[in-house]
């Protein structure tokens, strides 16, 4: 048959029996009912849900690779009483749902399937840890209690539409893959179940949390205004303003007098085809700041994840002034278009060492498209790696520089100065091209500070603009500096991670 | 140079520099110390620790494979008060030493290293959640506590011995393999820590948990005791002692009226090239017999392992009559020289189901060497596979059978034998060529039940005994028979899990 049905056995077949003799032995009619059914997804990754992708039911990387795209509901349809969408057992609101991948069920045949007939959709038992499938002003279709259930029919050529869920970023268990499947059901008795006698199958990818390097332009930036910081928040107000940046200001009835805005959290997005969002991973550390990102950033369009550890094992490593991540790279010949997750780690063969916890570290490695780098930090008394590194962008070459603080050159420039002093760790916030750095209070020369000038000089030629913050009092004799105590949300990459060759 | 020092310095090596007119400019001496390190396992799995096997840093399947193996020290060296040894912090027993695996430090040089030179040993964060690293008399090693620690170096010609201890089975987020290094350090300064001149790594893959087909033959048979199940009990004694075997009876003071030994654990084992024992599977069903396992099982020997539910959503398809192995088989082309493990599980398109819960089929997938196949189960009432299927030895051909209840084989026997009846399931214990099967009071056709002589006629031809067993008041009315009230432990495979080819 060249076409569905327009109604039940509307084809048929005549099939005649003939003797030896030529004689007729006996005649049959076959009734023919045909039914067309595609379940549907973008798995061409263009934002549209395309009609019978022939390789829908499976997934591959790179620019001429192919898949649908799922994103994790982290974030809260509601500002207020809020919970993590994916968490809810309903559809919060019809906003909820661009955060879901789309999937359609075409059908073209008759008014109804034949007798005992029956569409179901069904995903196995792993699977449905990391997804939920809804539909509009229905009840939940699957979840991880109901891992099957019947679709309704609908006669004629129509499109049934669902909306696809992801509940778990990949992890040290789970690869990002997952399953739905759609079944025609054949009635056998009333005692067994239906035969499948067509199934339909489309593969989701979860899409993971991406870091984002200095070299990305900032939207915002977030400080903490203290009883004693008043000099470093008019330096940052004047250096983000001048950047035509927003400056969002975390007050201290919310931290409590912890100062370290860049420690608790860490930036990052997913990315869809149809959607995408900012998420903020929220640290383990679990100080003053604690809260801030659930009850603060968590909202509309603003997802959160945290990995809560084992044991209680979290050190000044699990801060994440030591997570890190590079611009764009290439390593060996293999390109990493969204750079590398930098972490800091203890010497492996040192005897005593500190270590960012086991289940954060899982979770970064899993995300799979910023392949991590660990770094020895932990020689360091708070043992951060941005306490010795940042990247800065560049006009030339690999589009940034990677700045590596130098007591040694520090050593030298003084000497160079004929007068005393001593080294000093240089640490930067990155607000496009324009850098803020700690003030570093250095000896004048000509009334100017000698160090300033050195700084301006080796990054004017880079075409970036210094401006420094005093932050002595207020961070620097506490440990920290201008990076430690700021965050900066910036746009996504341009390069869509589902591009990356693996 | 070609050979270790016998004392520090004892090689020299000196250096002329000459100006270009061939005057001497300079002398200086070079003192050399040679050291050797190996840090050397069972690589080549013939049971004993060759000298620096060149494979050992890697692990190939196959029997032209190489790569160390570790046991999952799981059973406990006390019959009372005991706790499974893995989860004690000392070495119970001098005979717990042989359920670990000999990892040897052989070292050959000076008296001493040179000053401020140290050996160390140390672990990845995410193996230290595996393994740990004992040495006799000493405190432990390594563990998910201490990833690294200082190894004392013997001067001479020396080996120093480690026992390596595996802690968790392979599982969905653990795929058994683990690394170990040695590292030479050479000091730098005192702020800094030393620095790794040499590494030498060893890995090795954690046993994985095996089952034991009905074509290995038995050891023991478990059976309950219960008030009511006397006739029961006689025709297993008949049985098993008939047969050359041990009949081990759990009382009801311990099974407490829940007579189904078969539902409650699965016998399988652990196999390394210096040690194997047998390792119990303990089902989360955890009905009477629930303490069984750990209580009368676990002790030298007899390990023990278990997966604890996420939820409490266990059912009956989470008893072990519902898990079961086929022989060893090969499918389109691949050998399972191990067979295939069989798990009963609801029709996937069908919209209620019960299946076996997700943490044990987790666990069993992740073994790998005995692939899982999941069978339609769901449409019993209890549910399980062993009500419809099992396994016997045979002569000729892949060495068995698969005996499949046939109700319409047994309708067509009581339409032969002229009479009315109705089909009824058949259900066997295979006791090496001793077949224990349910009494099934058949019509009696000359004095003889009709059924048993139509089994005794199909199993005549493979060779096979049967032994009616009367089990209708105390089992059968119950909804069980012979194989839900008994459990078989079996001898290993001869065939080793490493020679697998994966």
């Amino acid at each position: 048959m060249s076409c569905a049905s327009e109604e039940e056995n509307d084809s048929k077949l005549s099939i005649w029996y003939y003797g030896e003799d030529k004689s007729i032995l006996g005649k049959a009619l076959l009734h023919l009912t045909a039914v067309e059914i595609s379940l549907d997804v973008d798995a061409d990754r263009d934002g549209v849900v395309e009609k019978n992708n022939p390789n829908k039911g499976t997934w591959k990387w790179g620019p001429k690779g192919h898949g649908a795209i799922l994103l994790v509901n982290c974030d809260s349809e509601w500002r207020y009483a809020k919970t993590l969408d994916s968490e809810q057992n309903f559809i919060s609101t019809d906003s909820d749902l661009k955060d879901m991948s789309l999937m359609v069920l075409r059908t073209k045949g008759p008014a109804k399937l034949p007798e005992g007939y029956k569409l179901t959709m069904h995903i196995s038992q792993g699977d449905a840890e990391s997804i939920r499938v809804f539909m509009k002003h229905y009840p939940m279709m699957l979840n991880s209690g109901v891992l099957t259930r019947e679709v309704p029919y609908v006669g004629g050529s129509e499109e049934v539409h669902f909306y696809v869920e992801g509940r778990r970023f990949p992890d040290k268990d789970f690869n990002g893959l997952i399953s739905i499947n759609l079944s025609l059901l054949e009635p056998i008795n009333q005692a067994l179940p239906e035969t499948p006698i067509f199934t339909d199958k489309v593969v989701f990818r979860v899409a993971p949390w991406i870091m984002t390097p200095n070299t990305l332009e900032p939207i915002e930036v977030f400080v903490c205004s203290t009883s004693d910081n008043k000099k470093f928040l008019q330096g940052m107000r004047n250096l983000v303003g001048g950047s035509g940046y927003k400056l969002k200001i975390c007050h201290e009835y919310v931290n409590r007098g912890d100062r370290w805005m860049q420690d608790e959290l860490e930036f990052g997005y997913v990315d869809a085809p149809h959607h995408h969002f900012p998420v903020v991973l929220d640290s383990p550390r679990d100080r003053e700041l604690n809260n801030f990102p659930y009850n603060v950033l968590l909202g509309p369009d603003f997802g959160y994840v945290t990995r809560v550890p084992h044991r209680r094992d979290v050190s000044s490593m699990d801060s994440f002034g030591n997570l890190e991540v590079s611009p764009p790279v290439t390593v060996n010949g293999k390109e990493y278009p969204l750079g590398r997750i930098i972490i800091g780690v203890a010497f492996p063969t040192a005897t005593k060492g500190r270590n960012m916890t086991k289940v954060v570290q899982d979770f970064l490695w899993a995300q799979t498209v910023q392949e991590p780098v660990a770094l020895f930090s932990d020689w360091l008394v708070v043992g951060h790696v941005d306490e010795f590194m940042t990247f800065v962008p560049a006009p030339d070459r690999k589009g940034f520089r990677l700045l590596l603080t130098s007591p040694d050159a520090g050593y030298k420039l003084f000497r160079g100065l004929q007068r005393d002093g001593h080294g000093k760790a240089k640490l930067f916030d990155v607000l496009g091209k324009n850098l803020g750095i700690p003030k570093p209070f250095g000896p004048k020369v000509n009334g100017h500070c000698a160090l300033e000038a050195e700084m301006c000089r080796l990054m004017d030629g880079l075409g970036l603009k210094c401006t420094f913050i005093d932050d002595f009092a207020a961070y620097h004799k506490l440990l920290g500096e201008v990076h430690c105590g700021s965050n900066v949300r910036r746009k996504a990459f341009e390069f869509k991670w589902w591009n990356v060759e693996m």
